[in-house]
């Protein structure tokens, strides 16, 4: 059975506290990265990690926000959401400084990384492809698509987004805009488009929350099966 | 192994000759349909339906254009695919025609069938969900995206389209326009689209024949992967 360790990362004067998944033996497996929700590390996402675990994999759910913010309501959470992505380096750097952290831990072999990332956090999955980060691949559950404004550097991560084609934080304008951006940066990308499916369509609770906001069981259940093919080409 | 049998219909004045590929056994299994490129039936579908065998399906080759046309050159086929999409109403009726005939063939469940296309084929496969027809599923490899200009029926198939996001013949503007299309008529749809990729991805023939049309293995596995979960889904 999976075992599930908290790991403290110093940020600045910040103190994240991620948390690792991991089966209970000492071997080195490939490694995902989970970038939460606007909500920070959450039963989701240490769901999405040990479902990964079983698979072969070991799961690092990273903490963006601060361990002071876990469990935060709703309204101090989307402040902290407009405060890392005020400063879209910054962001950046916070990234680069987790995926380098997990490249050290036992039980993850430091060559092959996938991030993933749902709404914010699969944001933050795009954002860690357009660094520059040298890792396998990142997949993006309804993410923020916006590009940062920075200057563009050459994409080395395989880019996999899922997306509700009805998403109001992502309008079709928004997914024309990323192939674009993406072509350009020389990625290898994919997208896969939900028609009739709006934001957060993976969280069982997301719907009645907020508007455009619906849970979608069939796309939960499409996503989490082309992400397992797309761990499967990248990590074998 | 497989058996491979000439099926003779009469589309008005015209005689086309698909092809049913099966078990040598006599039991009903679900059916996919197969629409060739602008080429007509030829080893590449052929070679597809031999996989869908394999995978427990039976397949069927579905010849569009007439017999008198198998081999013909890429000129005379490019004329009868003018010729077929000139009339896109009598075009839906021939696709119907042949699905009709394939519900009624000895291994194939009548309630349970897919279709898919390539090319020419993809946007067959595309009318024929536009049609209401009463099928399973269709899915679309690199197919025309354009809309038949008929009055919308309400779409019953679930539909899956492949496209390389480099295709000359769809570009984002059309992709856009199918979004809103089939989101307008009710349907379940998903698009998968793949960056850096163009016409034709799916056929190791097709490098260079004409400008923006190149063979990619990646995005040809990558596909396969999705049917195969997408044939799961709906037939089991």
């Amino acid at each position: 059975m999976t075992r599930e360790t908290p790991v403290p990362l110093r940020f600045g004067d910040e103190e994240l506290e991620s948390v690792l998944v991991a089966r209970r033996d000492s071997a080195r497996r490939p490694g995902v990265i989970i970038f939460p929700t606007v909500m920070g590390v959450s039963e989701l996402e240490l769901g999405v990690a040990r479902q990964l675990v079983h698979l072969g994999y070991t799961g690092f759910v990273a903490d963006l926000f601060g361990k002071s913010f876990r469990g935060s309501s709703r309204d101090v959470m989307f402040n902290e959401l407009n405060r890392l992505r005020s400063d879209r380096a910054r962001l950046r750097d916070r990234l680069l400084v987790i995926v380098e952290s997990v490249r050290k831990l036992a039980p993850i072999e430091a060559d092959r990384i996938v991030a993933i990332g749902y709404c914010f956090g699969g944001g933050c999955a795009l954002d860690l492809a357009r660094s520059g980060a040298d890792i396998a691949g990142v997949a993006s559950f309804h993410g923020l698509l916006d590009p940062p404004g920075l200057e563009p550097r050459p994409i080395k991560a395989k880019v996999l987004a899922f997306h509700g084609w009805d998403d109001p934080l992502a309008p079709p304008e928004a997914v024309v805009a990323l192939g674009h951006e993406l072509t350009a940066a020389g990625a290898d990308w994919q997208l896969h488009a939900f028609g009739n499916v709006a934001h957060g369509f993976t969280n069982p609770g997301a719907s009645g929350a907020l508007p455009g906001v619906v849970y979608n069981a069939l796309a939960a259940e499409r996503s989490w099966t082309a992400l397992i093919n797309f761990l499967e080409e990248l990590l074998g």
